[in-house]
C-alpha cells in the first residue's frame, strides 16, 4: 500500500511548535500559522483555524503536550490540571479532542518528553487510521459512482487523507470514475469552502450545490451513495456529525440509496450510550446571521443577507440514529451500525 | 372575518401600471418599482423582482393584460401569441402563472377592458383565497406553537397575507402564542430575508436558523408542526415547492410531526398527474456561488465563499411525494392529499 505523498499534513509539531494549515483562510489563500504555547493552539481549535474530528484530536494531543513542555515545577500539577481543563473547554463534541487529551496526559505525568511522544503517535495513529479508512471505504464504491458528502472530513479534517474523503482519493487513483457533491453546508460553508478546495487540488470533478438540493438530487437518482464523517458515535451507532447530517441520511434512507459514515475507532464513544448522551455545541449566532468570502475584486468581507434585528439559532451538530446508517467505514474494516459490532471494534483498540 | 389591513399588496395595478415591492432590494431597503410594459414586467419576473407562486401568478396576469393594451390591430393575433409565449418562459414551475396567463388571454380575445378586469379579478382572488387559507389554517394551530416554515410563502409570495403564513398571522391576531424557526432558504435566502422581515413587520416571534437544522430541531422536539407553500400540486398530491422542502418533508414523516402545504386551487395542476410531470426549473451557478448581502456599513455586496474554478447546480425546486404531507390547506377548507380530495376540490373551480 503505496501513500498519496502529494496530500499535505493539516497539522504537525516539531520541537513542540504546532503548524497548521488556516481553515479559515481558505479556499482564498493557502497560509501556514505556528503556535508556540498550549493556550494559542487553544485559541485556534475555538477560532476554527483548525477543525475536523481528526485535526481538533492532533491539535488538542499537541497542545496538552506543549502544556507539559511549558510546566515549571513549582505548581505543576496545578498547571496542568488547568491546562487540560483549558483545552477540553474548546470544542464539546468531538471525541477525538477528549481520547487525544487524555493519552497524552496520562504519558506527560511520566515526563514532558513521553507527552511529546504520545501526541505524535497519535497523530501518526490517525494518519494511519485515515489511509486504512480509504483502504477500506474504496472496496464500496463502483467502477462509476456520483457520491455526495457533507461539510469537510477530508485530509483538511484529519491530520492526513480524511475519512470520508479517504475511499474517494483512493478510488480516483484507481481510476474510478467519480464524480462528488460537495454541499455548501451552511453555516460555515466548510464543503464549497473545503471540501470543493480539497477536491480541486486533487482534480476530482465535483460540483457544489446548495444543503437544500441534496434529497431532490438522490430523488433523480444523481446520487448513488453519501458518505460523511463523524464527530462522536455513541455506542449504539448513533452519530454526533455536522449540523444537516441527519436530513441526509433520511433521504438517503428514504430513497434508499447506502448512507456510510466514515470514522476511526478514536471516535467511538462508549461512555455516551445513545445520542442524546452526546453533547451538542451551539455556536453564535453571527455564523448564521454573518457570512465571510471574497468579492469579486479579491477583498474578504463580511454581509449579512438576513432581516436586521432577526436572531438565530445555531447547532453545530445533529444526531443521526444508527437505522439511518448502512455501515461505519473504519480502519479495522467496515462494520455494522450496532452495539455489538461497535463493541467488537473498541475491544481491539 | 375582517381583513388584516396593515399587511400591504405586493403587487398591484392601476390604469395599466403594474406596481410590485422590489424583493430583490428586501431586507435592506423597501422600494416600489412601477413596470409599464409586458416585457418590462417579464424582466421583474425573471429576475425575481417579484417573486413566490401568488405574486408571479398576478404579475403573469397583469403582464398579459399589459400586452393586449399595448397591442395594435395590425399584427395583433402575431403580437399576443408572442408576448403569451415570452410571459410562460418567465419561469417554469410556478402553476399559477400558466393559470392567470391562460385566463387574461381568454378574456382579451373579446377586449382589452376584459383582460385589465379578468387581471384584476385573479389578483382579487388571490387574495381572498389567501385570507380563507389563512381561516382554515390557524383551525390547526394550538394555542401555542412551535412552526417552522421554509423559504417565502408569506404576503410578499402572493398578492397579500400568503399561504404557509397566512394561518401563523391569523392565529397571532388571536393572540396565539407562536414563534416561527425561519430557515435561511439556500441559495436565495427568501427565509432570512423576506420571511424573517415579514414576520418582524408583523412583531411575531422568530428565529432563523441555516436550512441543515430543521431536521435536528425537530428531533429535539422544538418544532411542532411545519407548514410551506407550493408551486405547483400535481393531480396524485406531489408537490413542487422551493428546493429543501422535500428534506424538511422528511425529517417531519421520520420523526412524526405534521407537515401542511397551504396553497390555493389555482396551484393545483391536474395535466401534471404525477411529480415526474412537473417541469423543475435549473437556475444560475451564479445564485449558489455568490451570495449578495449588505455589509456592516451598509454598502451592499456580492461575495463568493466557494472555492474559485468550482462549478455549482442549482435546481430551484423539488418534488415531495403526497405520503410525506399531512394535508393541504386550501381556500376551501383542509384537504387529505390525495388524487379523489384533489379531483373534489378542483371540480368546485
Amino acid at each position: 500500500m503505496k501513500k498519496n505523498e502529494e496530500l499535505l499534513r493539516t497539522i504537525e509539531m516539531n520541537h513542540g511548535i504546532v503548524s497548521m494549515i488556516d481553515q479559515n483562510k481558505l479556499p482564498f489563500e493557502f497560509k501556514i500559522v505556528q503556535s508556540y504555547t498550549y493556550s494559542e493552539t487553544c485559541q485556534h481549535i475555538k477560532r476554527m483555524t483548525v477543525r475536523g474530528a481528526g485535526a481538533i484530536g492532533a491539535a488538542a494531543g499537541f497542545a496538552m503536550a506543549q502544556a507539559f513542555l511549558q510546566a515549571k515545577s513549582e505548581n505543576f500539577e496545578t498547571y496542568i490540571i488547568a491546562a487540560r481543563k483549558e483545552i477540553e473547554q474548546t470544542r464539546p463534541t468531538a471525541k477525538n479532542l477528549f481520547y487525544a487529551v487524555e493519552k497524552v496526559y496520562k504519558a506527560g505525568l511520566i515526563s514532558h518528553e513521553k507527552a511529546l511522544e504520545k501526541a505524535q503517535q497519535l497523530a501518526h495513529e490517525d494518519e494511519e487510521a485515515c489511509y486504512n479508512i480509504g483502504y477500506y471505504g474504496n472496496e464500496i464504491i463502483s467502477q462509476k459512482a456520483n457520491i455526495a458528502t457533507h461539510c469537510n472530513a477530508g485530509s483538511l479534517a484529519f491530520v492526513r487523507f480524511g475519512t470520508a474523503l479517504a475511499p474517494i482519493y483512493r478510488a480516483f487513483a484507481q481510476q474510478k470514475e467519480v464524480h462528488i457533491w460537495v454541499d455548501e453546508t451552511r453555516p460555515r460553508n466548510q464543503g464549497a469552502r473545503l471540501t470543493a478546495w480539497e477536491l480541486s487540488q486533487a482534480n476530482i470533478p465535483h460540483t457544489i450545490i446548495a444543503d437544500n438540493a441534496t434529497a431532490f438530487l438522490i430523488q433523480q437518482r444523481k446520487i448513488d451513495m453519501v458518505i460523511v464523517g463523524a464527530d462522536r458515535i455513541a455506542a449504539n451507532g448513533a452519530t454526533a456529525n455536522k449540523i444537516g447530517t441527519l436530513e441526509k441520511a433520511l433521504a438517503a434512507k428514504y430513497f434508499n440509496i447506502p448512507f456510510y459514515v466514515a470514522a476511526p475507532s478514536s471516535t467511538f464513544d462508549i461512555d455516551c450510550k445513545i445520542g442524546d448522551d452526546i453533547p451538542i455545541e451551539y455556536r453564535s449566532e453571527d455564523e448564521v446571521l454573518w457570512i465571510s468570502g471574497q468579492n469579486k475584486t479579491g477583498l474578504s468581507c463580511e454581509i449579512s443577507t438576513s432581516n436586521p434585528g432577526s436572531k438565530a439559532c445555531n447547532p453545530a451538530f445533529d444526531i443521526t440514529p444508527a437505522e439511518l446508517i448502512t455501515g461505519f467505514i473504519t480502519e479495522k474494516g467496515i462494520i455494522k451500525p450496532n452495539r455489538a459490532a461497535i463493541g467488537k471494534l473498541l475491544l481491539n483498540i
